[in-house]
């Protein structure tokens, strides 16, 4: 038997009771966000036509930690903890010295992180007497996450789902309903946002752009909905930090710190969830720790976007927010991995990569599914496609440790099982998925439209 | 926070160290296997032409306990154990005094139980300098633990697989070839019984029966190869017994004991793998429980099939055996779980059915995904349409006990997630799935073709 265990878990009792908030410790805070109209600061009565006041409160509050409600702790305990696996035969077929451990998050029922913001979201939204969830969804992940969050605490659930992947992906429609949820093809005949769009072009496909704007205008027009929104804002990134904060926990238990921690980033939940309880430290200067957030090459926000204000939505509806961007109008290229193509990025990512806590790390995804086969073949698990971004660079680091003879203990997200997305396999397999590579030329295009908002003084 | 978690682990420490081989406590013995040409039990100079002299020996064995080696156990570790979890939210929502448990396999890397056996089954074959496996596979999911398995180990893996599950099912293909398994549409060109059968039938869709001729006849006419099979025989459920060893020593954390175990049944791995470890004590007579096997309505093997000789492929290469069979000719209908679509059943599970220690249960696969619903929409997982045949009667035991007061232990295996499965319920959903009832009249015809068969004086 091996030291440290294959798998490490954590009794019910030692689950954490409350999530940690960044911004408590943050050397230098995010900017406020905006209101897409006035450009002015938006106050909680502005957002409080979409979200429940909780939520608001979580988005600007300075508290360190945030007593996780009895309730959601009770859920969590239905799936969690997420086990701490140690790559033991990842290691041997790459002989490197290097120690990896990876957080897997594909045990949930949803199969990827997204049930942890999930749960809280719903349940302080039934808390303030909102008995309908508002949405949309691109790939699926988030929108079946919902919708199972929703079903076990009762509420109704509507999902806007991108209608090209409505379409190609009649499966993740039927997990949702499956769970209860209503699902509709985006631009749909439900939003006055829907209804333009089909006027103009009754074969839209849609977008998450398009998908955003209705599920907003749906939530904003009725009072008995909310709008929920799975990456990106404060209040998600805060939930998430459950998957640090436990393998703070686990790795305790084995005497272990990592010298690293990587994860894949698109709007930056999964990323920051692992990496914000142990940069705690880093903020703290207790630990040297490096942090590497990986995006793809076709969709490279914090390694060749702009620090800027800019719109979160393609529609200009949601918030104005200071972050990495490729512009609001930016839409990449076809990728396998759909919950990583967002043009913006999380402002409490953006803010502590601007600072130096974070490094960017951009991949291209030939490079990355040969990284999947490669752990699914050593670790049994067949990895999504996002959670790949960051099996890729632990891969490269691990390799370095090789040549430097270093034993470095690696850490990184597993986000979600890949049982969902064997279609990419299936391409990848056949030689059907290429690279793209943005020059600073084709980039130029969507950071023209980055508005010129100056930060306004409080 | 309830007296019992929601979900129940042990340590690497506390994972069962030996399989149970529940021969070794059979009252009545199960009659020998017949060679199919010349109808005299067959011995193990015969089979070793397709199985390694370990995995035949573990056929016949009467030993109750067989050492689960080192290098099989290090495998178990980076997976196992299965959670044993505590249906809270499932006993809330029907209302009952029961206490329902179910033993998850769907966090395994092949997504259900059979893992468990397509490890050992590897190694024993790699120890005696077997390099390459052949198998056959329906819907898929033993080709996938397979092709996983032969990776670990670094073993060639050839998958025959039902021509029409290949065309209608790609993606469990690619889950099969990121292993670096090779996977053919059966019938093939590859083998002889294949080319025979696409001479007379070019657009031949394949059934199981001719994957296996396929496969057998493959493993027979090479050394380097051997068979593969994922249910039926004595040494799979001998590797299956891990599910209710681990089950039992969960269950004695929290001071438990189930009144009643289970579990679906096709070939009767799954269902024997819960049961047996938990018979030992019923055999004894030290206990009382109850043990249901769940089969389908449109393939009742043990509640209307007959307790025979009979073959156990279509094409009568595979060994005769002594079981519960609806005619080796036996097709059935075409229903949403194909795990659970097999003419016969185990030999073991069969002795014991006809013995009095099993209750068989026959259930529509409409009742099957109400309850697989209502699971999921109470629980969060989504069950493979196998594993809800258990479900379903295990909902059904629990609304007894609310009519009657009983404060009843019930356990059931949860064989595996149903992320695979979303076309069925899509199918269900939409209306597209119903019931078939066969009357004696309609079995009639496959049980004629199960031969007269006495069994050999030894």
């Amino acid at each position: 038997m091996k030291n440290v265990p294959y798998r490490i878990y954590l009794d019910e009792k030692e689950l954490p009771k409350k999530w940690y908030n960044i911004q408590a410790d943050m050397p230098v805070k995010c900017q406020p966000a905006l209101n897409p109209q006035t450009h002015k600061p938006i106050g909680p009565e502005e957002l409080s036509a979409i979200f429940p006041m909780e939520l608001i409160k979580q988005e600007v509050t300075q508290e360190r930690y945030i007593d996780i409600p009895e309730e959601v702790q009770e859920m969590y305990r239905s799936f969690r903890p997420a086990p701490l696996c140690r790559a033991y035969r990842l290691e041997e077929a790459l002989g490197t010295p290097a120690k990896i451990y990876y957080k897997y998050e594909g045990t949930t029922p949803s199969g990827s992180h997204k049930m942890n913001t999930a749960i809280p979201q719903v349940y302080y939204n039934k808390k303030e007497g909102i008995t309908r969830l508002a949405t949309e969804t691109g790939a699926g992940q988030w929108g079946s996450a919902l919708s199972i969050a929703s079903q076990m605490f009762g509420l109704e659930c509507m999902v806007y789902m991108v209608k090209v992947s409505y379409e190609q992906k009649p499966y993740r429609k039927s997990l949702m309903q499956t769970y209860g949820a209503k699902v509709t093809p985006s631009p749909s005949e439900y939003t006055k946002a829907g209804r333009e769009i089909l006027k103009k072009d009754p074969e839209s496909l849609g977008s998450l752009g398009i998908a955003i704007s209705e599920a907003v205008e749906d939530a904003a027009s009725r009072k008995d909905t909310s709008y929920a929104l799975g990456s990106v804002l404060n209040h998600v990134i805060l939930h998430q930090t459950i998957i640090g904060e436990e393998a703070i926990k686990q790795m305790e238990k084995i005497d272990e710190y990592p010298d690293m921690v990587i994860g894949c980033c698109g709007g930056g939940s999964n990323f920051a969830g692992i990496s914000f309880p142990f940069m705690r430290d880093k903020i703290a200067d207790k630990r040297k720790t490096r942090f590497i957030a990986v995006e793809p090459a076709a969709c490279p926000t914090l390694t060749k976007g702009k620090f800027s204000y800019d719109f979160g939505d393609t529609a200009k509806m949601a918030p104005i927010t200071m972050m990495y961007t490729l512009g609001h109008d930016f839409v990449p290229e076809g990728i396998h991995a759909g919950g990583l193509r967002y043009h913006g990025e999380s402002p409490l990512v953006s803010q502590l990569y601007h600072d130096g806590f974070i490094e960017g790390r951009s991949v291209h995804q030939t490079k990355v599914f040969e990284a999947a086969i490669q752990f699914a073949r050593a670790e049994a698990i067949l990895p999504a496609p996002e959670s790949a971004h960051a099996i890729q660079v632990a891969i490269e680091e691990a390799k370095k440790c090789k040549e430097t003879g270093e034993e470095k203990t690696i850490l990184f997200a597993l986000s979600g099982h890949g049982h969902f997305d064997l279609a990419a396999y299936e391409a990848y397999l056949s030689g059907k998925i290429g690279d793209v590579e943005y020059t600073d030329d084709m980039l130029a295009e969507g950071l023209k439209c980055v508005p010129s908002i100056e930060c306004p003084s409080i």
